[in-house]
């Protein structure tokens, strides 16, 4: 095994930052994380913080090649990334990066875009490295791909072109709901209850609005039926339910949906998925995230080849 | 006219608090408001702070009876009312008034509460006294009433009691995507923009889920379809079309609705309505409450007779 260093590969969003050191087969060497998303950082201010957060790689390894996703590319980050119109593949997108400072070897992964006949616009960055490393070459021409998060991507891929995706503010208005709502004072705590998490799952199957329902996390409270400890899996449930009952209107192909996330939000949504006859498969996210971009890189031809090999 | 005071009536919520002063017939002769809703109010202050605000009235009517509506009546109020299940009518409303102060001429009305067979479980305080007066003698035996707000209730009356109630927390999703999600930072004004509030119900009325519709209010912005200066109606239609369009699942009787409400949000309701063939008669929130509260007092008994009459 070579295991000198090929990339440097950084996920950079709106509220974090986190950088891989890449060996020459695209495993980790070493990483970092810092609370440093771009919604931190002054406009001018990207590549003194980039500098800054790696020096001790760049040190070491002074014309190592950087590739970059996330909404750095962003019109709030470091240089606004043209976003590609889907259907969009790996070459496609290799050939699109775009030099963060064009005198050095440090780039962005452009964003996917997708314009609806009926007037829809979806938009996503780094989502689509993170599909792009997730994909699997499979039998099935189609894969289904779920990413949890504030803003969930539901994302569908034929023959390894991302094709399709569409945006879920699940997450955001969890959080919304949480912190600054009248539900959020009846939050006790943040364990997870796995029966509460299903109670909210029925609850999202019945004939009414999500906007009505949502009023029963707190009638529910009062009516002695709901515990305020479970009052955040009830919710968890009822939003995330909403949010896959729509999809699967939908049928999914080979009943098999790709999730990207952490360990804990994926486990809800592998219930959730499971429940309905489809099986959840949980992928580790900094490890998509660091295949898609050493596959990127490697069609790009930015990877630092070692003299061994 | 007799214009002797006969009734303080007051509505006090989560946020305000509103005293009017009215006369032998229940006009309102003179009003107070205050920003010094319940939870701005130390448990055991309540009526401190209430003789604070009408000293001058009651200094003039030392023995005029007072009455209160609103969250007053609640467990974080000065004293906890049970709800009364419904169906219930005035009479009954008027038999279960509850002493603030075992000692004095002070009372509350109490709220609602409703057991849907289902399991859901619906509540109400304040808009009781609202419906009550608002509500006409009427030919039709049926009447539907919409009290939009941080959480908006919609009530059905058959033969002048109130015999079912539903709650959107539209208003309150409103104010948490306006203030604190990703959206609001969006915002430019919270202008009226008539023709973006008609696209947002325009876009309620398609056959996708409110949480994906709502990263619309973003990327329309980004893909330059909205003005950022109409992105406050465009999310208000979008919201309030979507409560309707679950509403108007259930026919609406006679197609007319009384809308009790600021005549802001009236204005808008009416419209979403009127698209909808269903006329929004609107009011006078204060003086529905006004109405409400010397309607129970009358029932109740508690009202201070002029001695001219």
């Amino acid at each position: 095994m070579d295991t000198t260093p090929s990339l440097i590969a950084i996920d950079w969003g709106t509220s974090n930052f986190r950088a891989f050191l890449l060996d020459q087969q695209g495993n980790v060497l070493e990483k970092k994380f810092a609370k440093l998303g771009i919604l931190k950082i002054s406009r001018g201010y990207f590549e003194q913080h980039l500098a800054q957060q790696i020096s001790d790689w760049t040190q070491k390894y002074p014309n190592i090649p950087i590739l970059m996703s996330g909404m750095i590319g962003s019109r709030q980050g470091w240089i606004e990334v043209p976003y590609l119109s889907c259907p969009v593949d790996l070459k496609e997108l290799a050939q699109n990066l775009v030099q963060a400072n064009p005198n050095k070897n440090q780039w962005i992964v452009p964003g996917l875009r997708i314009n609806y006949p009926d007037g829809k616009i979806d938009v996503m960055r780094g989502e689509e490295t993170q599909i792009l490393g997730a994909l699997k070459t499979s039998n099935s021409s189609q894969q289904v791909f779920c990413l949890p998060g504030t803003h969930c991507k539901w994302a569908w891929t034929v023959d390894e072109r991302i094709t399709e995706f569409t945006t879920f503010m699940t997450g955001e208005i969890f959080t919304l709901l949480a912190k600054h709502s009248i539900l959020g004072k009846l939050l006790r705590s943040t364990r997870t209850d796995m029966q509460a998490f299903d109670r909210g799952m029925d609850w999202s199957e019945r004939e009414e609005h999500m906007l009505s329902q949502i009023f029963q996390v707190r009638t529910q409270v009062l009516g002695g039926k709901l515990n305020p400890h479970s009052v955040h899996s009830f919710l968890s449930g009822l939003l995330i339910g909403h949010e896959i009952r729509q999809v699967l209107r939908t049928p999914i192909v080979d009943k098999k949906v790709t999730l990207v996330a952490n360990a804990r939000i994926s486990r809800l949504y592998s219930r959730a998925l499971a429940r309905n006859g489809i099986d959840g498969f949980m992928t580790d996210s900094d490890n998509v995230t660091t295949q898609g971009l050493f596959r990127i890189a490697t069609h790009a031809g930015i990877l630092q080849r070692s003299m061994i090999t």
